[in-house]
């Protein structure tokens, strides 16, 4: 594990002792503790841990810490993850028409600026396919009908099961997924509505935006669950607008939104700084990284 | 009107030569035009306008200018309003136990940084009295029931109606105002809504934006209508906020929002920047004021 | 002119009457006024006028237009120009090694999105000549040091106007131009620096922000003038950072602060938006477009 | 120590295991960590961190606590502070003419949205006085000239330390303080100044942001330093602004942001979240405050 920074995410029922408890564990074990951030919902008397360590100090091996970890953690009664940063994840990014989020991936992914191997592009258009040529991903095109729905979203599941996809980006993919294709990833795929919610659920936002004449326009990252527009949500953000715009320039001036929240909930998702409670997601900031 | 900044506001069907017709006839007449403001709204074809003029230039009374704008306008079709600057726009507040925006408005009416006079403080109990009191106010506790709530309708209506109010300000009000009260002051009752509408209209919003866990929070200054929280929008604003926030610390934080966005809306309508139209309020922004 | 946008942008003393006139004169001619902006600086006494025109009313020539126009102007002491919307201008951008700039500007241009043909990307340096050739745009390498900085600007200028560009955009090039360079193309050179102007000029502006420990970080996008980073603004932004930011995270997260402020800029730009006055720019807000 | 909030404050050399080491500090005094902050600044290989306690499960004293953490305190070189939340503490407040940040303070600090007892305001004009009696503060009018500075001082710093003042607040307070009057009050001085920092140090900031034709105007919250306006910065934000802006419109739209900028710094202080290292303010965020 030297020279690796592994992110431990935890969450129990709250409890005296908890942060000694677990960075003494850590230390024990040989690990400098680079951060630990916690969160205490007091509502629901739960706890949340994020703690970053250093392995360059133990010779300890995955198995090894993670069956001393299990010691720790079930009498505690932990739900726990470990990612130990040794491989990158694997991402696919699904598109229909709109061009401003893909770009922005792609950009990022490849400038280094978002740590994962984006694996394929798959939409259900051929409208796109120049832009991941572009970049030289793999363009996938699936189209879909209401007839064909379940057998369009099967080839999609073969194709992100068969290249190991660890996280799929709905960057502006304007179909409604089934209840069994979002449950085959849970919190694995995470989705930009343009607008900001629980505001604008649903089609047209920005036409929307205009005829309540609001003065403010938006974008909303967030998990995907059953419940349309409804999942966890990790990032959000709003801009200004006036009376002077039409759902057209809305459109334009969200697009900007809507890259800028897609991109840090994406980065949050790969860096491990989230753990999902209920219908809420815990989104610790960087700490030093 | 010498000295006076007198402001038009001008509604009308989109057509050829709005612009010179109507600045023409201001030029005519010997005004000084400090601003001309226009919006066209291109989908309804409506033309909108907003003309600040400077009467040192001119000895035409109120009269005659309104007697020939008016054969000006009455071919163009023109929904028009003019005010002349020459005295101070009578205030009511309306509050009920929050005292946040109630401070702001009378400080800043006191400081001279809202134009006009804040001639008394209405409310459903007796809590804020003390605040009125402190800024010389005069402050009326009119408690309300289900079973009183007509009753007490009317003797808020009498007392506004004897103080010849212009404009109503529901500073955390919590009650819903009937029909009749609501249309007795059309576009003359602004209410803040503790959320950035359309989200978490009704109660609770703080308490509805933790259980969403939305990572933003807002405030939106409108006038009431008969649509509960549906009213034309003239202010929003919104913060960013973490998981970290209770619906206790999220209401600390929404205070500061409500209190500018409401100030600012306030400032808005005393300054004669608003046309509404439909159920979009046109918001033209100060113009070197 | 038919089916064009017509744009003149006005600069004048103040004095009665301006804005009838002027609309007035373009009544007559035939145009239809899509919009009239005015900007009146009271403190030096001097009025900005931007006017878009459609001309589907009338036959009018560029050359009688602007004969007829020349006789309101003169005694009036307009500085104005007019553009006819009916060629895209000419961009050249320049950059060193930061990519993130050129990235979304080629974006942009290639989806629409900035009105413009993007004739070359110069470089002192050929790292980012692969992202040039993915979008299709001559990319020139043209090294620089501090003994041929002469000669290389002489080939950067003979590239630019044998091109006929329109517009330089600085995209983080991290050269110092001469003023002969700098007056060769005055009011056409947009630079991007990346802090809140007029703090932290220079070199290495986030290295400074960390150490002076501010809270918030920003870029600035300016016309270049001999003056290192003292040009007039045309668009600035910041995003709150916290202590937890070292040097390299705030580069990072200021990086996508650049983008949005120079992309905004350059657009105001193409879009006939901006008028100079001494050390300021007068950026109008779109106007339905 | 029954029922209170015992918050610590700790600076120390990085080194392993410290987190560990402090937090078993506490479980085993029978403390329960209520949140635990840390900040590492690898830079300079700095350790920070922010802990507190709830002291319900101990019987320990204060002096006990204090002793034993000493024990740990002294080999791992820490500089640290301790707070126990079992006294408000004693604010004074410098104006001159400007009113809306005194306002804004002692309306919070009366609400209970401050947690302080403000004890007096100082000034050296007497037009503020009234403010002060509607919430009935003392006011000491204490006018200074050149030649009169170091005497007024002495009074200033009389009234200060036999009132056991424990934080001064420089609420638009216009005099430049002596080297002896600062050196006195380490860290315990706040100063507003009214532009986003280091941009437009000394006076007239409005002014100058006009004439440089910025875009945007900010506040900035600091420990008073002997170098004016060079102190460690606890809280900044900025408003966007445009050409139309004249230096007073500025002012006005300054005071906005002066208030909550202020506002926010002085909680931040009084809630025991700054650690201030050289010319850096580490704020360590609320948590579930």
């Amino acid at each position: 594990m030297k020279s690796q920074v592994v992110t431990f995410l935890i969450k129990c029922p709250d409890q005296k002792g908890l942060v000694a408890k677990i960075t003494n564990f850590f230390f024990e074990k040989g690990f400098n503790i680079l951060s630990c951030q916690q969160y205490v919902n007091s509502i629901e008397d739960t706890y949340f841990m994020r703690v970053r360590l250093n392995a360059d100090g133990t010779n300890i091996t995955k198995t090894e810490l993670e069956n001393s970890f299990l010691e720790l953690a079930q009498p505690l009664q932990f739900s726990w993850s470990v990612n130990y940063g040794d491989k990158k994840q694997n991402v696919a990014i699904m598109v229909s028409h709109t061009s401003h989020n893909l770009y922005d991936l792609l950009e990022r992914s490849k400038e280094g600026r978002l740590n994962c191997n984006v694996k394929m592009v798959i939409s259900n258009h051929d409208k796109l396919r120049n832009i991941a040529e572009m970049f030289g991903i793999p363009f996938y095109y699936l189209p879909v009908t209401k007839e064909t729905k379940l057998a369009q979203e099967s080839q999609v599941i073969e194709l992100l099961d068969s290249n190991e996809i660890d996280l799929v980006i709905m960057a502006r993919y304007m179909q409604i997924l089934s209840s069994y294709f979002i449950n085959h990833y849970p919190e694995r795929i995470i989705n930009i509505h343009h607008s900001f919610l629980p505001a604008f659920q649903g089609a047209d936002p920005y036409k929307k935006a205009y005829e309540r004449g609001v003065k403010l326009i938006g974008a909303t990252a967030h998990y995907a669950t059953e419940d349309l527009d409804e999942g966890p949500i990790i990032e959000q953000d709003v801009k200004p607008v006036t009376h002077e715009s039409t759902p057209t320039t809305l459109k334009r001036i969200g697009a900007d939104i809507e890259k800028l929240v897609l991109a840090r909930a994406v980065k949050c998702h790969l860096n491990h700084q989230i753990i999902v409670s209920g219908n809420r997601a815990i989104v610790f900031p960087e700490a030093g990284e």
